[in-house]
């Protein structure tokens, strides 16, 4: 075994945050003020798929609502009170509770914040290559690039 | 929408485990006694990764120590101190702990619950094609048949 070896097992917690808060280019960048991330599944060298542990402090959102053509999407709420935005309207969330957003569906989903606690989450997405993603309620769409990084346009088409 | 259109959010203790404890031959799958899986990306119709709560009775192993050879696997701790077992030995985990199994490394991980109490966790892998697992305390290995379903075999080949 190397010098180097990462650890069996960590505490969730003790995972760094991701530095760059959000990918979106302005004005939506800004609106993920309050979102942390932890890659956790990234620290122990998983490329299938990913699993974040996301703190929405009071007021944050855990991104603009959206749904992903090839890649599925799981939550799990560990700790406050998040509202669930979908095509079905809100639904009220409380740990213990999960939801499931199958690729292709077109049904846009995001977690709000709207209590004075934080919320503590487990959200899962794989790595299905082709992606894209639809914003709803917003003039944005996403493209996985062949370049490895995700390029956002206008629902026209017209780059940010 | 359909009238019989799956709830938006569950609490994921209230989806049904499994009913088939095990897929192991005699006699591995009587020693998973004591282990109940809740399929919950399955109850929302997700094909790209499951996510299972599982419960650990005293007792109880979360499954042979084994190695996945394309298949990623992570798992989150939410109630109770299991041991995990792999080739650097064993670590105690502790509810907000998680350990990540890349694929392909030959290293057999497995959950192991000694306490007096239950243990919950969250256990997450892709369903990446052409997989195969090894047992490294037992004498068994396992392929995925082409015609969907698991294929176990003693480790010279021949069939349980």
């Amino acid at each position: 075994m190397s010098q180097t070896e990462e650890p069996v097992a960590v505490v969730a917690l003790e995972i760094s945050p991701r530095t760059k808060p959000s990918n979106y280019p302005e004005p939506f960048a800004s609106r993920m003020a309050g979102r942390e991330k932890r890659p956790l599944a990234d620290f122990f060298g998983l490329s299938n798929f990913g699993v974040n542990l996301t703190r929405l402090i009071p007021g944050a959102g855990s991104a603009l609502r959206h749904a992903h053509a090839t890649q599925d999407e799981f939550l799990y709420i560990l700790e406050g009170h998040p509202v669930l935005v979908t095509d079905q309207g809100e639904t009220a969330l409380a740990p213990g509770m999960c939801s499931g957003f199958k690729a292709g569906t077109g049904n846009g989903h995001q977690l709000v914040n709207r209590t004075n606690s934080n919320v503590l989450y487990l959200e899962i997405g794989d790595r299905s290559a082709g992606d894209s993603v639809s914003y709803p309620d917003d003039d944005l769409k996403a493209i996985f690039g062949s370049e490895g990084k995700w390029q956002f346009m206008h629902k026209d088409g017209t780059p940010y």
